[in-house]
Formats: C-alpha cells, sequence, structure tokens
C-alpha cells in the first residue's frame, strides 16, 4: 500500500527497442534471410500450440506454472509425471503461500486515520530509544551532564520541527513518492543519488536491528527472565519478519493502526500521569541514584549525547515517500497527517526526557528507561504492562516498515542498473525477495554481531539516517531554485534550513562517533556508491555487447556473421573415458547431428591408451579418434589444452563439446560420482567458439 | 615407502573388459555400423594428431599438461592465450609442489634400523598418554585406586605380549601386507572386512587428534605461557600435516628416525634414572598429594582405567601392514622388528607405570604426567627439556603415520567399490589428495570440539582401534583352519588368544565409556558399514544401468537404439528472453546444426508477449516462435513445463535446448547476470532425452 507509483512494475524483462535497435533488427533479420534462404527448411516435427493453452489458469496450492492440457493420450510405456514438486519446493510453498498474480499489487488508497498509524510507526517508536541513548551519553558525567538533557532536547525537538516543515515542502513538489534516493538523483545527479540510496539501506538495517533489539528490551524489562535469551529472541522476531514479508504481507491498515494508535495512548497518559505526580510534589525533581562522573561537560559530551537523541527522529521521512496511497487530494492529506504526526513526536519526546528529568530515571542494566519511567507511574500493574506491550508491538511494525522500503530502494538502484538484476524482480509473491532476505541477514548479523545491545547500535545509526535527510533536503533546494513554483522562495528557505542542520547532524554524528561504530555506517555507504558505480559501467558493458549493431556501423569489428546460421562450421568433439552406455549416447548424439565429430581419450599410461584404441576397433572404428597419454593423471587440464589446441589451429570452427552426464536420483549419489562434467564445463567456459552440451543418462530406480 | 603392494596404483581408469562385454561392444558396434552405412561420411575438418605431440616433457614449476606443438602460425586477430594457470592454481602449485609422473612412485625397501623407528613411532607415542589416562581414571578413587596401578599395567603389558605374538603370525600369512581390513575381508566376508575398515578410520582420526593434542601439551607442559593457545596451535600443527602430506611428503627414514630413537633414549634415561634415585630411597615410594576420593575401588572402575590405559597399544599393528616395505626376507625381518618393537613397549610402558607410581605423581591441569616425572627425575635442565622436545616430535611423527594409512585404506575400500571413487585417485602429486583432506577435517573438528583435551579424546579411542585388532586377529584363526600351513595349529591358538583379548577390551570399552564419548565412534563405526553397503549397491546398479547390453539379451528393455545415430530425431528448442546478441547466437547456432528449430518465449504479460511478437516480425519470423504468458513472473517453471509437454506429446524426439550463457570475466559479476541459465540446467536434468547445449557470449574486456 505505501509502494509509490515511482516503483518499477512486477516485469521489466522485455526492454522496448528504440528506433535505431529496431532498424538494426530488420537487418540483421533480412541477412539471415539471404544466406540461408538456399537451403531447404527442415520441417517442425510437433505443433508448438501444443493444441492450446487453457485461458485462465488459478493457481493452486503447489503449481505456479500454467499447465499445458496435452491434447494426446499418454503414450504407452511412457513415464507419466505428476504436477507435484519436489519436497522441498513443497515445503517452501506451504511457508509462502500461493504465488499471485501481477495484477493483484494493490492500489488501494487509505484514509488519513489509517495513514497515521500506518506511516509513522517507525518514528513514534524511535521514542523508545531515542531519549534513553541521549542521556546514556550524558550520565557519563553524573549529575552535571544531566542537567543538560533539557536543551539538548529542545534542540532535537526543533529539529524535528524544520525537517518535519522540510518535508512539507517535498510532499508538495513529489506528489508521487519522493524518497531520499528519487530527489536527489533528480536533482544533485546520479552520484549523491546513490550515496543517499547508500544512506537510506544502512538507515533500514538498523532500523530493523534497533527496533527489533529495543522491543526485545521492552519485553525483557517486563520479563527479566527472558534477559538473556534476548539474542535469540530477536534472532527469531527477524526469522518471523523475513517469512512474513516473504509471503508478501500487505500492510493492513488495522493490523497497524492498532499498536500505534495503543502506544501513542500509553505514552500519552505515562507522561500526563507523570507530571500530575510531579505537581504533586511542586516538580521537585527526585534526587537521582549517585553516579560516578566518569568526565566532565564537554562539548564533545553535548553534541555525542545530541547526536545519540537524534535517532528519535528516524522514520520521520516515511509519510514524503508514501504520498500516491492517500485519498486525493494525496499531497494536501499527507502533509495534514505529516503535521499531526511530527506534533505528537515532539509532544512524546519532549514529555518524555520532562519525565526522565524530574523522576531521576538513570539507564541501567535489565530495565529500560520508559520501562523504569513506566513503573515508577503506574506501578507494576495492568497500565505498566500495557505500555511495555504497546512499546514492544510498535517496535515490531517500524521493523516491518524497513522491510517494505528496502527492497523498494534496492529495485529503484536496479531499475536504474546501480545494482545487481535479481533485486528488480518481485517474486512470485509480489515480494522483492531477494531484497528482503538481504535485510534480513544483515540486520540479523548486526544484532548478533553486536550482542543485541541497542546502546552499541545508536552510534552507527544517525550517520545514515542524516546523509540521507541532507542530500534529500539539499535536492529539494535545487528543486525549487530550477523549477520556481509557487512559493519557492518560502520553500526553498524552509528546506535549505532543514537541509543545513542535517547536514550539521550528520558530521557531529560522524565525527563525534565515528570511533565508536559510525565508521561502519560510513564505510557501507562508501561501498555502496563505489560498487553501484561499478555495477553501473558493467550494465553498460554488458549493454553495449549485447546490442544488436546494424552491418558497417562503428562497431561491426565484431564479425556480424556471428548472428546469422550459415558460416558456422561445426566440429564436435566427444571425450570418452571409457567404454560404456554412456559413452556411446554421447557419441550417438554426436553423429546424429549431421555434423563432423572427433572423439578423444585421455590415457594415464600409454598401455591402457593401446588398450583404449584396441577396444575402439573392436567397436568398429567408426568415428576418428585421438588419443592423448596424460602422465600426471589429470584429466580435465590435457583435454582443455588439446581443445585450445584445437582452437587456435582452426579458428573458424565452432567447437562443441557432447558430454554424458550420469544423473543421480538422490542428492547424496552426487559424491559417488566424479565432478568431471562440471570441472569441464567451468574450464571451457572462457573458450570462444566452443559450446558445451551435456547429454543426461538417468539411472533406474 | 609404507605404502604395501596391496594398494591401488595410480590408475584404476579403464577397467578391462570381459569377453561377454567385449562381444556386447563389436556387436553395438556392427549394428552402428548397418545403420549408418548409407549416410555421407562428414569429413574431418582437422588432422586430430595436430601435428604431433612431444615425447617428453619435463612438468614446469606451472604446468602440469602436456603441451600441444602448434604445428601453424597463430592466426591473426587470434586470442593468444599463454600457459600460466590463473592466480589460485598457481599459488597451490607453490603450495603443493610440481606434479609427480606415476612411475615416481617409490618402491625402496628398507632396512630393520630403519623401519623400527618409522612404524613404531605411533606405537611407542603412545606411552605419552596410555599411562596417563589409566592414572588419570584410577585417581577418581583416591590412594587407594592408585594402588591398584601396578597391577592393571601388568595385565595391559600382557595384552601387548599377546598381541604382538598374534600380529607375528599375520606378518607369515601375508607377506604382501595385510591391513585388518585386508584380512577381515579376505577371512570373514565383506560386511565384517568393512567393520573393520570403519574401527580403523575412527583409529587414524582420533590418532591425527590425540596425538596432536598430547604433542601440544608436551610442549604446554614445558612451557606454560602458551597454555591458552594450546588449541590454535594445535589447529596449525594439523594444517601443517595437511600441506606436508598434500605435497606427498615421503617417510625418508632419516627424518624419522631420529626423534623416535631420540624419544626411546629420553624414556630409557628417565626410567633408568627414576629407578637409580628411587632405589637410593629403598623403593620407598614419595607421598602422592592428598586427594579426594569420588568413588570406591569397584570393578567399574578398574575396567575402565584398564581401558583407558590399553590406548597406549594403538599403532602396533603398522608393521604388519608394511611387509613389503623391508629388505628380502621381508616377513623374517618383519616379524623381528616386531618382536624389538613390543619389547621396547612393554619396557617403557611398564618403567612409565612404576615410576608414576614411585614418584607418588597425579595428573593434573597444565602439565602432563611424563612432564612431571622428567621434572622431578632430571630438574629442569637440559635433559627435560630434550624429553618433552623429543616427546613432542614422536607424537607429531605418529600424526603424521595416520596421515599415510587413512587415505590408503579409504583407497582400499573405494576399489571395493565401498567408498566413494574420489578417493580411488592419486593426485597429480602421488598422494590420495581427498582422503588427506577428509582426515584433517575430521581431525581438526574432534581436536577443536573436544578442546584439546587429550583426556576427553581418549573414550573415544580404544573402541575403533580393538574393533580392528579383534576382527583382524578373528580373520587370522580363520585363515589357519582354512589354509593349514606349517605350525597352524600354534599360530591359530596365538592369533586367537589376541582375538579373545582385544574382543574382550573392545567390549570393555565400548560398554565402560559409552557414555563418556564411545558412542561417537560406534556412531560412526556403524555409519560407515551402512554407507559403505550402499555405496557399493549404488555402484553395482551404475554399472549394470551403464553396461553395453547386446541385443536381443535379457536386459534389451532399454532400446538399444539409444546407442546408435540413426534413429536419432532430434527438435532443437531455445528459449529467447529478449532480442539481443545473445539471444541471436544461440538461434543462428542452433539453425545451424541443420535440424528443426523451435524458438520459446515466455513473458509476464498478454502485453509484452505481443511487443515480442511484433520484434520477430521485425527480425523476419526466420523460426518457429511459441510464447507462453506466465503471470507468475516465473520464468523456469514454466518453460521446463513446456519442454515437458512437449516430450510426452513426441517421447520419440530428443530435445536440444540451446541456452546462451553470458561469461563474466571477474567473478564478482556473476552476482550482477541472473542464474536462469544454471537453474534451467537444473530443473532440466531428470528430464529424459532433452539435451543441454550453452552457447557462451563472451564480454569485451
Amino acid at each position: 500500500m505505501t509502494r509509490p507509483a515511482s516503483a518499477p512494475g512486477p516485469s521489466a524483462d522485455l526492454p522496448p527497442l528504440d528506433d535505431a535497435e529496431l532498424a538494426a533488427l530488420r537487418r540483421v533479420g533480412r541477412h539471415w534471410a539471404r544466406t540461408v534462404a538456399d537451403e531447404p527448411r527442415a520441417s517442425l516435427p510437433v505443433e508448438p500450440g501444443l493444441h492450446g493453452y487453457p485461458d485462465e489458469v488459478t493457481p493452486g496450492r503447489f503449481n505456479r506454472v500454467v499447465s499445458v492440457q496435452n491434447g494426446g493420450a499418454t503414450r504407452a510405456g511412457e513415464e507419466v509425471r505428476d504436477d507435484a514438486p519436489p519436497r522441498r519446493a513443497r515445503m517452501l510453498r506451504i511457508l509462502l503461500g500461493p504465488p499471485l498474480r501481477s495484477t493483484a499489487l494493490a492500489s488501494e488508497k487509505i484514509r488519513k486515520l489509517v495513514a497515521l498509524p500506518v506511516l509513522s510507526a517507525d518514528a513514534l517508536s524511535s521514542v523508545a530509544y531515542g531519549p534513553e541513548a541521549m542521556v546514556a551519553v550524558l550520565v557519563l558525567a553524573g549529575s552535571a551532564g544531566l542537567g543538560v538533557s533539557l536543551p539538548i532536547a529542545g534542540a532535537i525537538a526543533f529539529l524535528m520541527l524544520a525537517t518535519g516543515v522540510s518535508y512539507r515542502q517535498t510532499i508538495r513538489a513529489y506528489p508521487n513518492g519522493g524518497g531520499s534516493y528519487i530527489v536527489a538523483t533528480d536533482n544533485l545527479g546520479r552520484r549523491l543519488g546513490l550515496t543517499a540510496a547508500a544512506g537510506l539501506l544502512t538507515d533500514y538495517v538498523l532500523t530493523v536491528a534497533v527496533s527489533v533489539s529495543s522491543g526485545v528490551s521492552a519485553v525483557t524489562s517486563a520479563v527479566p527472565s527472558l534477559g538473556p535469551a534476548a539474542v535469540p529472541i530477536g534472532a527469531g522476531v527477524i526469522a518471523v519478519l523475513l517469512a512474513g514479508n516473504l509471503r508478501g504481507v500487505r500492510q493492513a491498515g488495522s493490523i497497524f493502526a492498532a499498536p500505534t494508535y495503543a502506544f501513542i495512548a500509553a505514552m500519552a497518559a505515562l507522561i500526563a500521569v507523570g507530571l500530575v505526580q510531579a505537581a504533586g510534589r511542586g516538580f521537585h525533581p527526585t534526587p537521582h541514584p549517585p553516579i560516578a562522573a566518569a568526565e566532565g561537560v564537554g562539548l564533545l559530551l553535548v553534541l555525542r549525547a545530541f547526536a545519540s537523541g537524534s535517532t528519535a527522529m528516524t522514520g520521520i521521512e516515511a509519510i514524503s515517500n508514501a504520498v500516491p496511497a492517500f485519498q486525493p487530494p494525496g499531497w494536501r492529506n499527507a502533509r495534514t497527517t505529516l503535521t499531526v504526526m511530527v506534533g505528537i513526536l515532539i509532544v512524546l519526546f519532549a514529555g518524555t526526557v520532562v519525565l526522565v528529568h524530574i523522576d531521576g530515571v538513570v539507564p541501567r542494566g535489565g530495565e529500560t528507561v520508559l520501562s523504569q519511567l513506566a513503573h515508577q507511574t503506574f506501578g507494576g500493574g495492568p497500565l505498566y504492562a500495557l505500555t511495555q506491550a504497546a512499546t514492544a508491538a510498535v517496535l515490531l511494525l517500524a521493523a516491518n516498515t524497513a522491510f517494505n522500503d528496502f527492497p523498494r530502494v534496492l529495485s529503484l538502484m536496479a531499475r536504474d542498473r546501480q545494482a545487481p538484476r535479481m533485486f528488480l524482480r518481485m517474486g512470485d509473491r509480489l515480494a522483492f525477495s531477494n531484497g528482503i532476505a538481504i535485510l534480513a541477514v544483515a540486520a540479523g548479523a548486526i544484532l548478533v554481531g553486536f550482542n543485541g545491545q541497542t546502546s552499541s547500535l545508536i552510534p552507527l545509526y544517525a550517520v545514515g539516517v542524516f546523509l540521507a535527510f541532507a542530500l534529500s533536503q539539499t535536492g529539494m533546494v535545487v528543486h525549487w531554485r530550477r523549477h520556481r513554483g509557487p512559493h519557492w522562495r518560502r520553500s526553498m528557505i524552509f528546506n535549505g534550513t532543514g537541509a543545513v542542520l542535517s547536514s550539521i547532524v550528520f558530521v557531529i554524528a560522524g565525527v563525534t562517533k565515528f570511533t565508536a561504530g559510525a565508521w561502519v555506517s560510513i564505510l557501507v555507504v562508501v561501498l555502496v556508491v563505489v560498487g553501484g558505480s561499478r555495477i553501473r559501467r558493467h550494465y553498460a558493458i554488458v549493454h553495449r555487447a549485447l546490442a544488436l549493431h546494424p552491418a558497417g556501423g562503428p562497431t561491426a569489428r565484431v564479425t556480424e556473421t556471428e548472428e546469422s546460421p550459415e558460416t558456422i562450421r561445426h566440429l564436435v568433439v566427444v571425450p570418452v573415458r571409457t567404454i560404456d552406455l554412456a559413452s556411446m549416447r554421447a557419441l550417438a548424439y554426436a553423429d546424429s547431428l549431421g555434423q563432423p565429430v572427433l572423439a578423444v581419450h585421455i590415457s594415464a599410461t600409454q598401455e591402457e591408451a593401446d588398450r583404449f584404441v584396441d577396444y575402439w576397433r573392436a567397436w568398429g572404428d567408426h568415428l576418428p579418434l585421438e588419443v592423448v597419454v596424460s602422465p600426471y593423471r589429470a584429466l580435465v587440464a590435457p583435454l582443455v589444452h588439446y581443445i585450445e589446441a584445437l582452437h587456435s589451429q582452426r579458428g573458424d570452427l565452432t567447437l562443441t563439446v557432447v558430454l554424458p552426464e550420469v544423473v543421480v536420483r538422490r542428492p547424496w549419489h552426487r559424491i559417488l560420482h566424479g565432478r568431471t562434467e562440471s570441472r569441464l564445463r567451468r574450464a571451457l567456459k572462457p573458450l570462444r567458439k566452443v559450446v558445451v552440451t551435456t547429454v543426461p543418462v538417468h539411472l533406474p530406480d
């Protein structure tokens, strides 16, 4: 539902040809016709339509292919194969559900009251870890440090406001969805767009890791006996998210609305009751437990606390991505929703920090700050349990949001040929399966690698988020300067403010947290940018190399005759290892093609070579044979060498190497048979004009 | 050098055909001649000899193939490939050394004075852990337990004597080498032979693990600061043994002689000096440190101590395997050597136990019993250091022995078709590389898994050893009953005694140590026996299935025509995904074969399908095309389904599926290209009469 229109559709497999390409195609075709016109066309032994396909087939639980109705009766003695896929495929199918048609892509529009919880789970849930991350830094300077928490929180609240106003401009300018990657690419160019995408990708991986670890902390705070199992629980949660998203979970509004509203209600109650209780005490702060100050209140400490606390605003950009999902007028509804969300976010964030200050709560192992607040305010009763449950649920939903967004960014990158093509296609459940799997693996690895500690993950988090924010908002500044629509000056100022502030936070987070983990995120960003550029270059080379080139054109150095059949001259080479049915089948297949055939035998000893020649003569010497003696017992290398020699002697020939392959029925039988066939195939791959043909020999049951 | 004549040679690739097989071959050949006689034979476009091979080529550092002298000059514009293999292969070559000719297999005969240290390293080194393992059990019963160490040691010494006498009979009966596998198979049948082999295999794995862990302990006893690194050091030692044996280290006598003689000398000095010192005290035992008795001296404790202590005789069978390596008269020299070795073994073992008793030494963490004895006897000076160094060295050599024996047993099993064929062939360094690698991995895993603790490995050890002993000696009893040579009754009694005693130890070790780890060894033995039998059955099925069957014979249900070319009717199927050079090459190749061609396109949508048909017409519609719409975006499944449908409609056709494959230059580029080609190949493999042809399309640099 949050899939914007700018995401690629289910298929981009057959790119349309432009006029030049069509002309080249026609020309290639004319050349083909000229050269093969004098040959008699072999008549087709089958009717390719197979008596027609059924028009409409409902996918069942186990079939995802259009079944072919067979016009004729099954031939006697013919093996009848049933349509049930092998067991592994069937297990997968039960887990993931039946395939979905491309037309099943949801295009439903959502109301604001549903959009708010759906799209703000990520941002609002950040309140569960942001304030704690900030206080955890300040506590290093003892009471003096905790004293500056209110001013820092004020700065972060202002940042939230500025970013919110800035994204309001983006929504107006990109009513079809303005993700950071699209806005940055549009306005700042490919390379900075790639940088924004890299920031987003690290952001989403860390959203999953941080939300899950923080959600698990919410649970273990309430049930401390689960504490030691936190990492396995977190990994399990990621596995469930993976399975759910591979199934293609639609973000049904009602499912998402409940926990988010419950979280908002619980937090609001917590803050309200907490403030009333504090008012009863005349707002005298409860003294916090004595803390040994490890360092003074310096600028560096304040900046680090600021960077940590600003993770409370991750996810604020979600609404600007999803404008097309709103009921019309989309951009107006989206802006209203964004405003409400930012308002709630600021209230919850500020309220939490004030309450932490008044209640004298400090971070400690085993229980989250939010849980401590709830304990102090509600006691240990059902209200406390509700708060913890709502917190865990909204964090789970936040993680799930990333499972929608990460593969979408990857597929946009793949559409622009800056990511591997495998991220482009949707699986048969209409989900981007490969991207989902990569996200789950990366987030799981980080979660386990950092031992499920939210506090260790925070330093990695802010960098990617604010890099993407900064580039997106800088892109908007360029956009307004170029397009100069209504109110463009005001919008540019708002976006400019957002861009400057985000850049400052990015620099602060990158510098102050560099050694604590930010270097990991920066390294990943650099790798994605460099990798994306190299992938793009590779695809460009492939595209040029595989393009049809008009005859006589500048690229016609590659002889055009390779695309038409008449000039291909064949030699079929059959490596024969021993005299058995498999070799005989390969020889018979090779000979039946009607092209010249040469059999080659590799022997370890001269004696064995002589024996083989005797057998060959006993058979009748029907085909030319060459025997090579390899005194080092190697099989593959001398054969490849011989074929290379053949090729260098007669470069005009296309060599077809026919290999028999024994097909076993059970996977474990494979280790009982040599890997000669696959090793030979790999060794022959780099040779030009060497075609490899595998003739299967099936074993009986 | 210890490779007995019964080991398989370097090549068993071309099995000789018997008369029936030759007749079948002739018959198949005549049939071929009859059916293709009327066709004109296509003339061969090359001279297969390529102007002859050089007669003799010295293998260089990097080439292991016979290079082909190219008669003609390299064609202009032709890519010239140099002979240097890719970097990975070159690295491997430097590590492992240049390839060796089959004729380089050593057949040197050794003198007794060299054979003794070479072949007894395994047995004698067992003194380093056997007595300690025994005392470590007894110490659980405190002083009372230690009191029975001497009687138990006496029983073990008697067992050594009996086993030694028993193996003297084996040497006489099997002058060509009588390993347990051969003797048991010969006399007790295939299944018990397999059981003996399974025992041997676990024995060799544990020899490596125990010898290495014990050798590392000898080092860490002397240099306690290395203690925490014991496991990495042990793993490193196994890696060095792996590399050395893959290189094909010849067991040069002088290298082996030195440490073994040094160990014998050091142990003899230790025992002698220790006894002299004890005599000075009037043989009054030094009181051992106070020990809390955890249990009483029961039968079970005594039996467990006996089983642990009997690991001191592992390796005693080595000489009987290696009879052919002795100077003639081999069997006489081997017997003399065995007698001397058993004598030394009994003296060292008994002396050690007596000294342990007199000196009041008990096992403790961080220092081996042998090291404690050496400390008490020699102080901390050079004699102590020499003792520890010799112990470590002889244990290393014992581990190395297993690297010779394990792959040899596996290759004997493979020769009998009871192990995967990959263990049969020697690598280009004339070593059984696969078996060596498996041994190193298994021993390394066990060493790491048991945290390098010799004491935890001992319970696994005795089971396999005494299982092989018992079966081998029982086999000898059967042998004497059958053959009744000179002194057969006496020999039978000796072997019978050995068999009964070994069986008793096997049962004791299996029962008393079952839960402590013996179950692992027993499980492995069962798995090897079951696996070996299933492997044998599979190979038999394959052999029958691939045998040439004479026409009209009882197995001629499989139509014989599959082995002659005339009845093969072709249809070439070309899956076309998009219009590019790769597809055009595949189409051109397919068409040039001169057989009927059908192109198939799979579309995700009807709209895409229509567009493809338009392009096809623009090209000129040169070949019949079938378009299949797959609404679930799958590519492979509908294609396979279509080909299955074709096959079931016309089962007489041989379908050749031509697939273009883009060949990339760098491994990492592979993830940028779909795996459609390999997935399709895997999916088509189970289909009968479906041949897969890969046309490579090479990208420019």
